[in-house]
C-alpha cells in the first residue's frame, strides 16, 4: 500500500496534516531524523521511539556502498536489518554523490553519475534506473526520485538543463519503480529561479508523485533567503492532496519558516551532528558543552524538556563526559537535540491548530536569538 | 553503612554469597563492568540493569584529574552525578598510575607516587592520604586503599620492599578514610612468590578491611599460571566472611578459574574493550565481526542468549555497523559482552549450589577453545 495524506487544517499556507504509511501514521509537519548507514548515529530504535520519531531517514548512497542493497533485501528490508518498525523514507543518492564527493571529478551524463567512492576510491555508475532499484530492494515506505543537485552559483543555462534532465531522470525512476508498498516522490529543483522552480513543480506534478519534495536547498552557497524563495516558488504549484519535504533542513529557524510556508517534512544530519560536536538546542539559543562555565552547572539541558537526558542528567555530567570523549555524551545530546526538533514541530501543529503561527514564530525567534 | 558479605554455600574452595550494600544486594561471585570516567563505554545505566550488573566500577584516578573529585561531590556523589543508583566501585588510581604511565618517568617514594599526567604531562604526586579522601568525595560504596603494581619480572628484592611499602600505605590510607558510607579493601600484593602473598595477605587482614582484593595479577607480562597461584596463595590467609576481589581479571576462563580458587569479585575492561574492536563473546569462542563470513549471517551473535542484541540483531546488522563505525555496533556488542560474563557468573552460581562446578569447568572450557 501507499502512503495516504490526510490535510486536517490550514492556517494561512502551513498545514496540520496525517500521513498513513504501511508502519504507522504520522503527524505532520515532522522532522526526520537521518539514520545514514541503517543506525542514527549514537541511537537504539527504542530511544527514536521515546523521543516520537514519526519517519526517519536513510540513505541509498551509503547503504548500496555498505552492506549493500541486496543484504539488506536478504535481511527483509531496512526495517528488519536495523530493527526499527516505524515508517523509513531513503533518498535517492543524488545529493550525496555532489556533496561527498565533491572535491573529486565527476561525470554528469544524460545516462546518469560516474563519479568515485568516497571510501575507497572505486568508479561508480549511479543512473536512475539503479537508485530506484536500489530502494525498492532496501523496501523503505518512501523512495526518492534520482535528482542533480547544482550548487546555487551555477549558471541559469546550466540549472535549466539541469532541471530537464532531473526531469527526464524522474519518469525513467518512475518507470522502473516496481514495489507495491513503497511511495515514490518527486523532486523540484531550480536553485534560485522563480521561473525553474515553477517549471520543475508543474512538469513533476504532471507525472503523479505519491508526494513532492523541494531540494537543491541545503547547498553550502545558498543563503537563507534563497531556501525561503525557493519553496515560495514551488508550493503554489504542489497539489494540497500530497505531502511536501523540504530536503536536507534543520535548524529550528528554517523549519519555523518552512512550515509557515507550506511544509510537511524536513530531514538532517544537523541535530546529531551538532551533538558530536558537544552542542544543545535551547529555547534559549544553542549551547557549547565545551564552555567551562557549565563545569558546575547541575541542571538539564534544558528546563521542562521532557528528554531522557533532561529528565536524568545535568550539563555537568554531560560536559564531562563531551571533555572526556565518552560517546554517552553524544548519545544523550542527540536524543536532546532530536527531541527539540521533534517538540518544535509539535508545537507548530499546535500552533497552527490555534491559528496563532506567526506569533509562535515572532516569540520563538526573539528567545532562540536573544533579540 | 558498612558493606556486609554473607557466606551462602560453598563447593570446594569456591563460594556463593552476597553483598549487602547502600545500593542494593548482589549476589556473588559477580563480574564488575568497568565506567572508567563514570560511565561504561557507550551504555547507560539503564543498560547495565537490563544485563544485572551488580556492581560497576569506576576509576579514581580518571575522575580525580577530569572532572575533579570537587565537581563530582558537589553533584552529590557518583551515583548522583552519573544516574547509577546500584553500587559503585572505585579503584585506588595505582595501577592507571603503573600502567597508563608506564613509559613515563614515575618517582616512587616513600610518601607517595609522583608521576606525569596521560592526559597534558602535568606532574602529579598521588599518595595513600590524597587517594583516599578522593574516594571518600567521590562516595563510591567500596573504596580500594593505595598500592603499588610492581611487574612480574621485578626482583624478589624489590617486590619484597614494595609488598611492606604497599602496607604501609594501607595503614596510612586507612587512618585518614572518613566516609561512614564507604567500605574500605585492602589489596594483597606479593607478585608470583608464595611467601610474599602469604605476608601480604596476614598482615593486611590484620589491619581488618571490609574486603580483600588480590593485585598484580593482571600485569602485561604475568602468566595465567603466574595468576592461578597468587590467588592460591593468598586466598588461605583471607577470612571466610568477607568478599575477596580478583582485580582486572574479565577473560570467562580465568573468571571461572577464580572462582574454583574462592573469587567472588572481578572487573576488567576486556569485554567492553573488545566490543570496540568488533569482537563477541559466544560459548564456542570469540568472534571477530569483521570477518567476511558474518556478511550474510542474520542469526544472533549467540543462540540462546537473552542479551538486548541477541534478542533483535543479527550478525549481519552488526557487522554492518562495526565495519561502518558506526557506535550502536559497539554499544551492542558491549551489551552482549558484559551480559556473557554475568550470565558466566550466574551459572558458576548455579554449579557451586548444584557441586558440580569442576564439571562446568571442563564443559565450559571443551567448548569455549573447541577441543
Amino acid at each position: 500500500m501507499k502512503i495516504k495524506y490526510e490535510l486536517l487544517k490550514t492556517c494561512g499556507k502551513a498545514r496540520v496534516g496525517k500521513l498513513h504509511t504501511n508502519h504507522g501514521d504520522v503527524d505532520t509537519p515532522i522532522f526526520m531524523p537521518v539514520g545514514t548507514q541503517a543506525t542514527v548515529k549514537t541511537l537504539s530504535p527504542e530511544e527514536l521511539k521515546e523521543v516520537h520519531s514519526g519517519i526517519i531517514l536513510s540513505n541509498t548512497y551509503h547503504l548500496w556502498l555498505r552492506p549493500g542493497e541486496d543484504i539488506v533485501a536478504e535481511a527483509g528490508g531496512l526495517h528488519q536489518f536495523m530493527n526499527y518498525d516505524g515508517p523509513i523514507l531513503t533518498d535517492c543518492g543524488g545529493y550525496q554523490v555532489f556533496s561527498l564527493v565533491k572535491n573529486k571529478k565527476k561525470d554528469i551524463m544524460e545516462e546518469g553519475v560516474r563519479f568515485k567512492s568516497h571510501l575507497n576510491g572505486e568508479s561508480l555508475f549511479l543512473t536512475p534506473e539503479l537508485s530506484i532499484q536500489i530502494q525498492n530492494k532496501l523496501d523503505s515506505d518512501i523512495a526518492m526520485s534520482f535528482d542533480e543537485c547544482p550548487p546555487a552559483s551555477a549558471s541559469y543555462e546550466y540549472m535549466k538543463n539541469s532541471v530537464e534532465r532531473t526531469l527526464r531522470w524522474a519518469e525513467r525512476g518512475k518507470k522502473v519503480h516496481s514495489n507495491p508498498n513503497q511511495s515514490l516522490f518527486g523532486i523540484v529543483q531550480g536553485g534560485p529561479h522563480e521561473d525553474l522552480r515553477k517549471y520543475s513543480a508543474v512538469e513533476t506534478v504532471k507525472m503523479n508523485f505519491d508526494g513532492y519534495s523541494i531540494g537543491g536547498v541545503a547547498n553550502d552557497d545558498e543563503s537563507k533567503e534563497d531556501m525561503y524563495h525557493a519553496i515560495e516558488y514551488a508550493i503554489p504549484y504542489l497539489p494540497e492532496d500530497k505531502p511536501r519535504y523540504l530536503m536536507g533542513v534543520g535548524d529550528p529557524i528554517d523549519i519555523i519558516e518552512g512550515v509557515i510556508r507550506g511544509i510537511d517534512m524536513f530531514d538532517c544530519v544537523h541535530p546529531t551532528r551538532l551533538a558530536r560536536h558537544g552542542h544543545a538546542f535551547t529555547r534559549d539559543g544553542k549551547i557549547n558543552l565545551k564552555n567551562a562555565k557549565f563545569k558546575r552547572d547541575f541542571t538539564p539541558l534544558e528546563e521542562g524538556c521532557d528528554c531522557y537526558a533532561c529528565k536524568h542528567y545535568t550539563k555537568a555530567y554531560i560536559r564531562h563526559l563531551i571533555v572526556a570523549d565518552e560517546t554517552f555524551g553524544a548519545r544523550l545530546l542527540s536524543i536532546h537535540n532530536i527531541r527539540f526538533l521533534i517538540r518544535l514541530t509539535e508545537e507548530l501543529r499546535e500552533a497552527i491548530r490555534e491559528e496563532n503561527i506567526l506569533q509562535y514564530r515572532e516569540d520563538f525567534i526573539k528567545r532562540y536569538l536573544g533579540e
